[in-house]
């Protein structure tokens, strides 16, 4: 292959962080990002070529971004699968991941019956349209259940547990949709893997720990503290799943580790996800670059792990319509093992993703943080650091 | 301190490659960066908030990157120091590192003077205006001797080597305008010490050997191949150089290691160099976001060594004023332990440096590159993916 400039141009649906960090990973490849996103001066905008402002359904945006670029791409679920298809289509633009794929998985119903179609290991579940729905599902799967709402949820939202048949009015008024009912599973932990699915090969990288409260993310450590049959199984179980995903691109694969080290999928994005932070520091080809790898047709990357890595999220712990302050980031900025992410967002809403601290082994402090024990330190300063500041 | 968005806004003069690698650092600390190059759309355009069209010296750019600017620093030595100071004053903007430094550093023999009071190891050298100088040189230095153009010069350009007397006229025609004559080092091999001056403290990079060829940087190894007593003795002189240079920012410094083991400085640069591109990949702090950190007076990073590292440059191999391509990035793309760095340049000049390439060891076939020998084998392997690329 040849490598001009600019290498390619990316069209990307969606400038949050997600298409802030892809436009940091194009840099060094000599690849080109435009954005469409509607909100003016979107986190992505400052490092990226170009911004279009519009809607993630305004198809006039992306046809203006698919005029602009080799291969259209979205880092949002939101992105609207019949626009891109019918702009890629009108405009001659491959679109990666394939449209159909993000489509079935903003479904959260399709999502699972095609992963159980593909015999992939996921939680009983059972279409919930109301209330005598729910109840049946709960006389199925037993109670508590996990309801959750079939689109539009994302970060625990439109997810919800009931406790029983009396709350099942409530708890759909809350969701306020059509729904599926999930079997609560008694998780021992929550895993993670970046899979990539690309030209003619598809790769994954290490198994990820993620440590949620609220719903929400807080941190990830990798390799997850568990046990190798327990990885193993995890990463045959992401592949499995690769193998039935149509379109080049990154896909994060939430997963549970069940008390008996069986593994159950949770949810898959059709994109960079939050636990595939630690790559950028964690391997040499982070999940960003590989993204654009992947859509691009371009060789894979090494998903090869080459230190151990904690990602600690930076939520927003206050609501606040003015711009914020994150206060204490000098104990980030002078921990030797550790790297910043500030992701360029103004206005702060409790839990809202900030940025992220990722810390790696072999420097500083973290010099000897081998095996389980030297990654529950590297989580515990993660932690403090993260825990030190506070938004004004 | 606190963080906000932007965490701070950077005005960088010149937007070539340097100025490319310091926008990318600046996307994860929240750092916008705006440059001025005289190239309209140039290398660091599409990664940076905004690029203003002007020249080096072209005092209104400078007020304009001012003025959005918290800091004014510049990435090329042909900055004006003159207008800097003076916009700097006329609209209360630091500018780092100090003008007076750079305008030291851009007369060669300012510098040497600089650094010889200072008591810094350097080659014994002579002021040349003409012809009789520069014999009289040769009759205290010796024949063969450096010449050296006092302005101007850099990759090699404005240095010639000298042969005897009988050269002396011919060799003041080629460098054309005031020079200096050092003695010719009868070098072991070249390394080079990435220092940075920050608010309160100086830090240096571990040592990286540099290997020229036609007065180019072709490779550079981290660690160093040597000796650790000569690697310690060059950390000292870099540190004795840091400390003789006014303002904040990284500066590369350039030393000989003599057959007997001793340091002599070469040359510096007032910003990040080639020689320590390595950084990005092998430390957790790249000399780029040093940079961005020092002149900012936030805490330093860390120097500390992650992985050894061995960097090879792209240079072009033809004169090309249409649009070049590389072939051969495929294999580069491959390997597991490589990074590609392209840096977004549209026309080729015969060693004109285009792209690098950096490989750490711990990864891929790298597994095992520990020691000298891992390193001969990283070297290795970069050459080969580099020599197998050429520019059509």
């Amino acid at each position: 292959m040849n490598h001009r400039t600019p290498a390619a141009t990316i069209g990307v649906v969606g400038g949050g962080q997600l298409g802030r960090m892809i436009g940091e990973a194009a840099g060094p490849l000599g690849v080109e990002v435009v954005v469409s996103d509607p909100t003016p001066d979107c986190p992505a905008a400052p490092v990226v070529r170009d911004q279009i402002v519009g809607d993630f359904d305004d198809e006039d945006a992306i046809r203006e971004l698919a005029e602009r670029a080799d291969v259209l791409t979205f880092e949002i679920e939101l992105a609207d699968p019949d626009a891109m298809a019918r702009v890629g289509e009108a405009t001659d633009t491959p679109v990666h991941p394939d449209p159909d794929t993000l489509r079935t998985i903003q479904d959260k119903l399709v999502q699972n019956r095609a992963l159980a179609d593909g015999d992939v290991p996921v939680p009983e579940f059972r279409r919930v349209d109301d209330a005598d729905d729910l109840r049946a599902a709960g006389e199925d799967l037993g109670w508590p259940l996990m309801l959750k709402a079939r689109e539009g949820g994302y970060d625990g939202r439109g997810n919800r547990p009931v406790e029983g048949p009396k709350k099942a009015e409530a708890a759909l008024a809350e969701i306020g949709g059509a729904a599926l009912a999930e079997e609560l599973i008694d998780f021992e932990r929550e895993v993670a893997v970046m899979g990539v699915v690309g030209d003619s090969e598809r790769r994954a990288y290490p198994v990820t720990e993620t440590i949620h409260r609220e719903e929400i993310l807080r941190e990830s450590v990798t390799p997850a503290r568990t046990d190798e049959a327990v990885r193993s199984r995890a990463r045959e179980v992401a592949f499995d799943v690769l193998e039935l995903l149509e379109g080049r691109g990154v896909y994060g694969i939430e997963l549970f580790e069940t008390r008996e080290g069986g593994i159950l999928v949770n949810e898959i994005a059709p994109r960079p996800h939050n636990s595939g932070h630690w790559t950028i520091e964690g391997t040499v080809c982070s999940q960003f670059e590989q993204h654009l790898r992947a859509v691009l047709g371009w060789p894979l990357g090494s998903t090869e792990l080459r230190s151990p890595a904690v990602t600690a999220n930076l939520l927003g712990d206050i609501d606040s319509p003015e711009p914020v302050e994150l206060a204490g980031s000098e104990a980030i900025l002078e921990a030797a093992a550790a790297s910043l992410h500030w992701y360029g967002k103004r206005e702060a809403r409790p839990l809202r993703k900030m940025g992220h601290v990722t810390l790696v082994d072999s420097v500083g402090d973290e010099a000897n943080a081998d095996g389980d024990e030297g990654r529950d330190t590297l989580l515990s300063h993660a932690r403090e650091l993260v825990d030190a500041t506070t938004f004004e």
